[in-house]
Order: structure tokens, then C-alpha cells, then sequence
């Protein structure tokens, strides 16, 4: 969406939103196809245990309820933290543009950070003196050319770029609640972060980081930024799980060559071999990014408005065991859906909600669905 | 040229060629428009005094001697050198196919190596050991998927290279005559390389070589190969201008990556960020020039026989004078010549040749010439 073009919502639509958001088999992708459908979330939220119901789910799911969302509004508002929702002038607007989103993010700290350009920076837990040096280098030099550094809060590389980016702002994306940094011992380093920069998040206040969120967080990290920079990285790392899915995102991968010699260097040799743009300081990155900075982002509507009306019949019995026998554990496109079921478009998009909601049906990047 | 259309100089052709390119101002470029203008080196060696007095020469052009061909013939042949030439059976193919392949290349050593495809490693004197140690295993890979190395034999990376290929076949090209080994302690170096590889130079028997000889010697590496890997190279260094040339013949250029920190390996990281393929291991090199093994070189004729003839009109003096208007020490390109000159293709070849015997032309690549 176009700057001056944005949205604000009500205190009651933000309580109303953090519920959706937070029910039981309710995600990003989900979330954006609820809204859709009904119109809004308080409607979509009425309508969950029918959804599943239909959906041959084998209880009512889990509804974050009103009490839960204004309790978690009240802790995050003690912490300083606000929830930004997708639309509103403060949601980061590159991040608006990825295909799952969170709806809302809690950011905490110097909101305006959010509105700078911005290079993530990941590397290796377990870093070299080599790899930290670059880091700062690369962090510094970024920082002095007017960019604001993202960064996952990890030991090594990660942190590493933060602290070299006090001055100029960065933003650490946390894979759990703004009350459960990890690692615990980088609590400090958020305080330090703060005053000019930000931490955000999208799991819940009180969310404990469990080993998986951290895939999923990568997302964002990638998803703030116009490119991501490898520093060090070895093999099957998480860091190249930032990689590619910046790649998915249409964002720059830069990678910081090493020895072959190098155990930390496999992974980003590895990215050059793939295509990835090598990068040995600050420069090369900067006048990478500088050509795309200017350009339009895909638009997106923010959708929390509009809807193709909650009434009117309900997909028939035939219709959803049609639907039903075309998928299976290996994910199918919606359009391929539509296509061999002859049903309306709107059928299968309600059959297919239906089941998600039941917990019976997973969304993937790409308009494909599978089975869970 | 295709496989079995290949020439066999007779043993006074073979000494009118030795003569005409170890003649004064005469380059392997000028030897080929000498050639194919006089119809072979016995009448271009002939006209050669007149073509000097006409473009102005201060005196007459040393001319290569019989004697002296004849001679370094003999003390080549007991060192068991062999002067193969452009279009003979031996002449290593891809070499042929570069614009100033020399037309006589002295080899030592095992010929059929001279057959095998290819690449050439190169590097800096001053490696480290870990840029020795890929060297090592990247020169065994090679050799184990049945590829020929070729490099310099400077100490450092290029005498590595060497030393790993000694059981699959190595190709030393030297800067000097193959009686001044550089460095003299590779002497060594070049008894083990012999049995199963061979040492070439375009370069007179006795030839002492000067530093200005080493750049152009680089061009015969690269010529050879199917491409270039470059492992460790400092800025501003001969491996760079390996790589460039190699660029300029369409030979691939390969580099492996290193710490920004390590200075050497500024020369492999640059090449890099300009596109230079990233390499850690053999088989990164061998799947990328696998595909281009069996593709047919560009034809170029042997050009030893043929002639547009030597006879008729010689150039008047306002043609010339309109020509040398044309000419200044920026290099203009002899199509251009010959458009603004109204003069014959034919007579502007002429005009070029006396100024470049009498050493007062310099001819470039890509059809370009200047005044010296």
C-alpha cells in the first residue's frame, strides 16, 4: 500500500485482532483469509467453532479469550510494548509485503527504527574473532550509511551486529514473548538496544522460544529487511534458513566468503556457489540494496476491511467430499482445487477454511494446501 | 580447424618460421598477417627490408638469421625440445584458438599431455598454507577426473599445483627459453615434471626471462585451459592479469573464496564480487566445465598457405599520408582504418605492416592498432 494510505485500528478491533490471531489453528496466512471471508475478526471469531465443526474437527477449538487478549495487552503495555497491526503507519512496510505476515506485532522501543531501510546481519552462534570483526565492520559501516541493521539476538555474529549498531539503531526479532529473551543473558543487550532502536516480536507475551519458533522467527528477520547478510554459517545452519527464505521473499543474500579450509565458511561458500552476492564490507552491500531501495513494493491491501459476505449457502456434502478426495499429505494449489472440483471458488475457499480451523488442513507459501 | 586437417611444416619451413617470429618486430599477430599476405614466412622474411624502409624505420629490422635458426634448432633438440607449430597434430588446440597464439611453441616433455583437457591453477608466490593445501587438493581432484593442470611454476601456488599433478600429467609454461628456468631452484621441479607433463615457452633457447615477460606468458596459461582458478591472490597481482586474459579469450575464470581479513585474498574476493565463479573443491570446477569439453573450438585456419599475393601496386604516398592522419597512440580498430581512409582493405593492410615492421606500429587484440 502507498504511504499516507493507512489504516487505524479501534481499541476494539486490536483486542479483536490479538484474539484471532492467537486461537487455535489460527495463523498468518489464515488470519489474512478470515478476515477476507467475514468481513472482520470479531465475525470470524464467532464463526471459529462452526468452522470447525464443518471441518470435522474432533473438539471446538482453543479461542484466545477477551480476558486473555486485554490481560496480554495490559502485561505488554507495562513492558512498552504496542501492537501494531498490519496496515497501520507504524507496521513495518516491507514486512507488510510477505505473504504470511503476523497480523500483529509487538514492537518495543524506538518505533521510528522500523521506518529506516534495513540489511539483516546472521551468522554463527559459535563465531571466529575473523567473523566478529567483519560483523562489526559490516554493522558500523551500514549503520554509517543511513541503514538500520536486523538481527536475530544470538550469541555470536547476531549479537555482534546489535552492539555494533547502538548508535545508529537495530532491531532484534525475538522468537519468544518480550518477556522471555533468549538467551537470557542478552537482556542487557536489549535494554542497550532500545533507546534507539527496537525488539519485535509476534509470539505472545509470556511465550517461552521453543526450538521451532526459530525457523519461523527467521521469516522476519529477512522479511524487515532488504537483503540478508551471511556472515559465518556453517552447514544445515540456521542462518541459511534466513537465506532462503529471503530469497523467497524477493530480498537481496549477500554472503561473506571464507576459507574452504573453514568449517564456519561452508555455509556461506555454499550461498556463492548458489548465487548468492559476495560482500566484504559495508560498500558492497550498500550500493547493492541502494538501486531497490526506491522502488514500489508489490501492493497489498491490508485487508481488515471488505468481505465477500458470510452468508449464503454452505458447501453441500458432495461438494466437500469432492475437495476432500482431491487433497492429500502433499501440498496442492488452491487453483488446482478450484479447477478439478468444479466447485465455486468460494466453496472451496470455505471447505478449505473450514478444515484449517478443524486443524485437519495446513497453508503453505505459494497458494498450496495439504493435509496435516 | 577440425581433427585430421591438420599441416606438417617441412624442415626449411619450420626454419623460415623460427626466423620470422624471432625476427625484429614481429609479434605472433603481425606473423600472421605477414603470412597470409606474402603466402609463407620465406617470401614475408624476404620483403621484409622494403616493408621497413617504406613505414619509415630508422634502419633495417634485424632479421633472424639461418644461422641462428638453425642453431638454436640444434642446442633446443638436445635438451629434447621440439618446435611444434599453429595447424601441426601436436599444437594444443584451445591454445590454437586464441587471436596471438604464438606460431612456434617449444616443448619439453611428454606431448600427448599438450592433448588432455585442461585448467589452469595459478596463484600467489607468497601462499599461505592453507591456500598450499587447496592448491594440493584441488590439482589432485582435477588430475583424478583426467584433467591437465597448467600453471607458471613460481614458487607458491604454481609449483603446489604442479607438484600434486606430477602423476596425471602437469604443463609448466615458462616467461623464459627452456634452458632459464625461473626460479632457478624449479629446475627440480621441471626433471619431475617431465616424464608425464610437458614445460613450453614461445620464448628464444637462452632466453633470460625479463619481468614484462611473465604477463605476457600468462596469457598461454590461460590459453591452454579450459579455465582458470585463481587461489590466493593479492590485489594487483599476475594471477589477476591470468584472469583477465583468461576473461578476454572466454575462458572460464574461477575463484576460491577467503577471509576479507586475509590480504591475500583480496584478488580471489574481487574476483568474485565481479563474477568469477566460487570454487572450494575440484569437482565444483569439473561439473562446470564439463559441458563446455565438447564443444567446438571457433575454426581458425592455419593460415600457412594462401595468399592475397605480394605482387601489384604498392600503396601511393597520399594513401599513406591519409592513413597515418588517421593513426595516433590511441588504439583505432583497422575496420574503422579502412572506412575513413577510402583506401583498399588490401592497401591498408600494407600501409599497417610497413609501419609495424619498420617498430613504429603496435597491433592489439580485437583487430585494433596504435603508434607506438
Amino acid at each position: 500500500m502507498g504511504e499516507g494510505r493507512h489504516v487505524q485500528l479501534s481499541d476494539e478491533q486490536r483486542i479483536d485482532w490479538l484474539r484471532l490471531i492467537r486461537s487455535q489453528n489460527v495463523g498468518p496466512r489464515t488470519f489474512r483469509v478470515l478476515i477476507n471471508h467475514f468481513g472482520g475478526a470479531h465475525a470470524a471469531l464467532e464463526a471459529l467453532p462452526a468452522l470447525a465443526r464443518r471441518g470435522g474437527g474432533s473438539g471446538s477449538p482453543r479461542i484466545y479469550s477477551r480476558d486473555q487478549a486485554e490481560d496480554e495487552l495490559a502485561a505488554a503495555d507495562k513492558l512498552g510494548v504496542a501492537f501494531v497491526a498490519i496496515g497501520e503507519a507504524d507496521y513495518p512496510r516491507r514486512l507488510q509485503a510477505i505473504d504470511d505476515a503476523p497480523p500483529l506485532l509487538a514492537v518495543r522501543g524506538h518505533r521510528a527504527t522500523l521506518a529506516l531501510p534495513a540489511v539483516a546481519i546472521v551468522g554463527s552462534r559459535n563465531a571466529s574473532a575473523a567473523g566478529l570483526k567483519l560483523t562489526q565492520q559490516i554493522a558500523r559501516g551500514l549503520g554509517e550509511a543511513g541503514f538500520t541493521t536486523v538481527s536475530g539476538l544470538a550469541r555470536g555474529i547476531d549479537a555482534a551486529a546489535h552492539r555494533a549498531s547502538l548508535d545508529t539503531g537495530t532491531v532484534a526479532v525475538l522468537a519468544g514473548g518480550h518477556d522471555r529473551v533468549y538467551p537470557p543473558e542478552h537482556a542487557e543487550l536489549i535494554d542497550a538496544i532500545l533507546p534507539t532502536g527496537a525488539a519485535v516480536t509476534e509470539m505472545p507475551f509470556g511465550w517461552e522460544p521453543r526450538a521451532r519458533d526459530f525457523p519461523r522467527r527467521n521469516r522476519l528477520i529477512s522479511g524487515l529487511a532488504l537483503g540478508v547478510v551471511i556472515v559465518e554459517a556453517a552447514k544445515r545452519s540456521g542462518s541459511l534458513i534466513t537465506a532462503r527464505l529471503a530469497l523467497e521473499q524477493g530480498r537481496e543474500v549477500f554472503a561473506v566468503p571464507g576459507s574452504p579450509l573453514d568449517p564456519r565458511a561452508e555455509g556461506t561458500n555454499g550461498l556463492l556457489k548458489q548465487g548468492a552476492t559476495p560482500v566484504t564490507e559495508a560498500a558492497d552491500i550498500v550500493s547493492a540494496v541502494q538501486p531497490i531501495m526506491g522502488l514500489d513494493l508489490p501492493a497489498r491491501e491490508p485487508e481488515i476491511s471488505g468481505s465477500d459476505s458470510s452468508e449464503g449457502l454452505e458447501p453441500d456434502a458432495s461438494e466437500r467430499s469432492q475437495v476432500m478426495s482431491l487433497l492429500s499429505p502433499a501440498p496442492v494449489s488452491v487453483d488446482d482445487l478450484i479447477r478439478l472440483s468444479h466447485a465455486s471458488p468460494r466453496t472451496v475457499r470455505i471447505i478449505l477454511l473450514e478444515l484449517e480451523i478443524a486443524g485437519r488442513l495446513e497453508r503453505h507459501g505459494g497458494g498450496l494446501v495439504s493435509l496435516v
